[in-house]
């Protein structure tokens, strides 16, 4: 495979290789898809923002001396980041019910949670990314029990810093998704996206949605709710 | 309440009062029931068969040193239990891939676990008793981190004298679910059952079906097969 190779394509982005085999290009797309993919809707406008927004969170982060893949922005909808073997994990970390989770245990959306609550979904699009215990994703060879303390660690300390990020620009973060990946050392680092797709987002004085359920949930357009997020983070981050 | 008082009827049992009210009389029934009770049969002769099985299992276990409710069969189909709280929980222990386990992860089923894996299940029939984590089982106030901990280690340790006491009699332990309740003073110890409605159980030999499944999975009538684990066992405990 040559530079530029396409190396993997998702539901809202593309993976490429350069002349650097340790750095690959994402390039964000105008998809937004719900369903695992069943819907799936052309957004124009989405790959810039969710681009733009997952730099300035990474770079966020990356101060606040939390290590990620990100290692710049290269164009509106691209970035270059570190090639890392990703974990096939989904890891979601919950301040508030919402979602599935308040559906399957029935407790109210909206019920700030007592502790961050952390649960595993298995990155697979045929089995529909199954819910997971950690016997499961030590089974599956997924993850040792010590990537997995090490990935709890992780995802509780970003917790900790979207709260107080977000909480500076008047939304409350409900829950969120994040992915690691491995260096070939077996360093884990944050990888993906951090984004209003992979986020609930509630403003903090009207509750709005300001996140992906907008699409999911047929509430309107979500370009300018994305925007609204961004614009609020250049004004916190800049 | 008087005694006798019927305190809750089961999909298999019925639990009564007696004069102490430290005590609950069981009274098994000759019931089966699958798709959490969507399915239900008459099956003349299962009740004695499974009082009889959790009674020999409940006294081996407790000869090995691990404490649980049973007090004393009193009847064909009924026995003495500790009157317990019991905790909402199925705690679930696979040695092989079976069951939705298999399914939700295509794992084959019969295929052997590198090590015994844990599950949670919180009994809630309206919620169909979803699969949850220990952060669930913590924000449901179901059971302390400390308690967690300690029911985990007493299911494994149940599932080691189980996997012996089953592999003298020709039969594999393939899963098993379990239940827990709390005296009093918060001490946590074995309650419900253990027969073939809760295990999957296969013989060595044949790999045939000694359990729920042959009901289940219409495989035939489900008492020659009780019939059968119970004279195993009275064999070799006897």
């Amino acid at each position: 495979m040559g530079k530029n190779t396409l190396l993997y394509e998702g539901k809202a982005k593309r993976l490429f290789k350069t002349d650097d085999s340790n750095i690959l290009r994402v390039e964000y797309l105008d998809q937004a898809t719900a369903l695992n993919g069943i819907r799936k809707d052309t957004v124009k406008g989405k790959a810039e923002l969710n681009n733009e927004i997952t730099v300035l969170i990474f770079e966020h982060l990356k101060k606040k001396g939390l290590q990620n893949h990100l290692i710049k922005i290269v164009s509106k909808h691209e970035q270059l980041v570190e090639a890392l073997d990703i974990i096939p994990l989904e890891v979601v970390i919950r301040n508030v019910s919402a979602g599935s989770f308040a559906k399957r245990l029935e407790i109210p959306e909206g019920r700030p949670l007592a502790f961050p609550i952390l649960e595993f979904y298995y990155k697979d699009d045929p089995l529909d990314d199954p819910f997971i215990n950690d016997d499961h994703v030590k089974i599956l060879e997924i993850a040792t029990n010590q990537e997995i303390e090490f990935i709890k660690q992780k995802a509780h300390q970003i917790n900790l810093i979207l709260i107080d990020l977000f909480e500076t620009i008047g939304i409350r973060l409900i829950d969120f998704k994040i992915e690691f990946g491995r260096r070939g050392d077996g360093t884990i680092l944050l990888a993906d996206e951090i984004t209003p797709d992979t986020c609930r987002l509630w403003d903090k004085q009207t509750n709005e949605h300001l996140d992906k359920d907008v699409y999911r949930r047929n509430l309107g357009d979500i370009v300018p709710v994305y925007q609204e997020v961004l614009e609020r983070l250049e004004q916190a981050l800049h």
